[in-house]
């Protein structure tokens, strides 16, 4: 009970937090398989690579990495950065069009904050990632899902919808998309960059999993085909990295990443220098490329080690084959309830998501997601097998 | 010019942070005696410490510091803090109590995201700190200015304005007020506490200089006097271990913390790990307390050494006596304008910030505030003598 007097914002009316929040107490059990969080193996973090560019960062510069910096950036990691993008993107850019950012969900909150009024439309893709559908909620946005298929959001849809809500912005995963996996087909991206120029919306384009590539080629950024510069890319450290350092970075337009500076500004002034200066030094050092090469192997394998496991659940059992990232979608026969399977398995020691909390109207009560990035290839088998046997109960009951 | 069809949000009107922005650049020039900052003394940052601090926290605990943290924070951290505090303040606190923040400057930012409404009503000192003005006038507050003495804010006319304008927070910096210097007298302190129970308003007690402490006792913060939990105080390690690691922290009713901590989740998740680790090992080492009375006696030297040189200038120059902190305000005579005055001091190699910013309804063009904090002792003598002459050609011209 809040003291006398003090209430909530309007803006917090529904927002809770607490279906996800209530699974993440459920993984602190001991023993307890988790397919539920969206974390990097823990094998996947360069802890004692950190420990010494950290050291190293801080004896070199410390004396500018402890005191207050600029919102646009620690000076030495915006110039690593930007050689790091400059090489890895064919469209141009320039440091005004570069903010780092304190993980790339950060983005999505100063965007909202700079460029949408309550009662603004975003559209989504459905399902899509719940913790920036919650952003959304909170700037009061109107979110219209529109559908999507193997091959990602449905152009059709989406020219429908962009028509009858005249949205603010698009907000899209395209590639390895959370939580279902999939990849925006490469002819679906330059159709999105067009219909924004053409009717004037932002398209956020949130790309943290790209480099988590398990087999096929990789697809050009939607943002490599704006020429009328109405996208604004996303990224991130936090998969190929570190998401505990919590850096990440957008790129757009020079007056959408000057206000959205301005914006960060009251949120956290700067990422933190000493996070900036030790990813900094993982780029300066050429250690990212060989990183992820290092790391990608065993997601591989967790990926095809789960798929296996799913092979062979009940008929009936669909569920996505992700060329990358970090989930697979399952969609279960109508009459299963992911929600109501998800309690029996918690008791038997494996975790996951319920599908109907990435939906932005819900529903959608057979799907859930499975991470499996965070388990071991023997929890793999084991929690699957768990599920496998849960599943066929809960089908035959 | 921002792309076709897009448009800033209205919380963004008149906003542009342009006016400090402007003379954060002048002060890149080679040179720049600097009394415009606020930033702690390169002298007191302690970038060795920190560099084996960081490197032993990430070799011992490295896969949990890369890792996703809670948004409640890095799980030792809290722990370190909450003895921290525990041993420093004297009203009951829990863990459920405390939220970590990525400055203090973000709990403004949470709190407003949690508990404003546009349109409504937060009473400020006048002047106070422009960078949390910026803060709510994002949020569209209507800041409503109270007078202030000596002694901080008058409570008469806090009453006044509370019963006028129904407010839903009073923002206070009780101790060496930024831009003032000035501390909150005792006994207007409980009376506060008092007030906000009585009518209802939340007391944001934002207090990131008190350890910062040259001379006189230190006082109970308001948050002591809180019976009814009407009271959030901020917190930072910016002043006093490192402003760049972005470690600060509110304290307040766990309801509270609760909803800030889920409007925090938007903003970036949670707080640096490495940063929150390196402040832990700063914490569990006993350092802090050492640190804060090794840097204290050159800031005393330094304020000393202002005040000194104030003592020199033109009749009808007055200013502030601080008993701590990083800032002296001074009041010029009447036809003193201190926006011309800075151009001229700037060819002259100096800097300052105009005292206007500071004041919510803006005027006050014959005051300006100066920091002492981030120059040497011969910059002080210096940058004060340019100014002294300035000033006296200003007047008399």
């Amino acid at each position: 009970m809040l003291p006398n007097g003090v209430q909530y914002a309007d803006r917090f009316e529904g927002i809770s937090g607490s279906a996800i929040r209530a699974i993440f107490k459920v993984l602190a059990r001991p023993g307890m398989i988790s397919f539920a969080g969206g974390n990097p193996s823990s094998d996947a973090l360069p802890n004692e690579i950190c420990a010494e560019l950290a050291r190293d960062a801080l004896l070199a510069d410390g004396k500018r990495i402890l005191q207050y910096g600029a919102t646009e950036g620690y000076p030495p990691f915006v110039e690593s950065l930007h050689q790091y993008l400059a090489s890895t993107y064919r469209f141009p850019l320039d440091k005004e069009n570069i903010l780092p950012l304190s993980g790339s969900t950060q983005g999505l909150d100063v965007l909202c904050k700079a460029f949408t009024n309550p009662g603004d439309t975003v559209l989504v893709e459905s399902p899509t990632f719940l913790g920036n559908m919650q952003t959304l909620r909170i700037y009061q946005q109107k979110l219209v899902p529109v559908d999507s298929d193997e091959q990602g959001i449905l152009l059709d849809k989406l020219e429908q919808a962009v028509i009858a809500h005249k949205p603010k912005m698009l907000y899209i995963i395209p590639t390895f998309q959370n939580p279902t996996g999939r990849t925006l087909a490469a002819e679906r991206r330059k159709p999105i960059a067009e219909m924004a120029a053409k009717y004037g919306f932002l398209v956020i384009e949130d790309d943290p999993y790209r480099d988590l590539r398990y087999s096929g080629m990789p697809l050009p950024p939607i943002k490599e085909y704006d020429q009328s510069e109405h996208v604004v890319y996303m990224g991130s450290f936090s998969k190929i990295i570190s998401p505990g350092l919590r850096v990440g970075y957008m790129i757009g337009q020079a007056d959408i990443i000057a206000k959205c500076a301005i914006a960060k500004q009251g949120s956290d002034l700067h990422t933190s220098n000493i996070a900036q200066a030790t990813v900094d030094q993982f780029l300066r050092r050429g250690l990212l490329a060989p990183h992820i090469e290092a790391i990608v192997p065993a997601y591989r394998e967790k990926l095809n080690a789960m798929l296996t496991e799913l092979a062979t659940f009940p008929t009936g059992t669909a569920y996505t084959r992700p060329e990358g990232g970090l989930f697979i979608f399952v969609t279960m026969p109508e009459r299963f309830h992911a929600g109501e399977a998800f309690q029996k398995a918690v008791e038997r020691g494996v975790a996951f998501v319920s599908g109907t909390h990435f939906y932005p109207d819900g529903g959608h009560h057979n799907t859930l997601r499975l991470n499996f990035s965070n388990s071991t290839l023997p929890q793999i088998r084991e929690g699957m097998a768990i599920l496998r046997t849960l599943f066929s109960e809960s089908l035959n009951s």
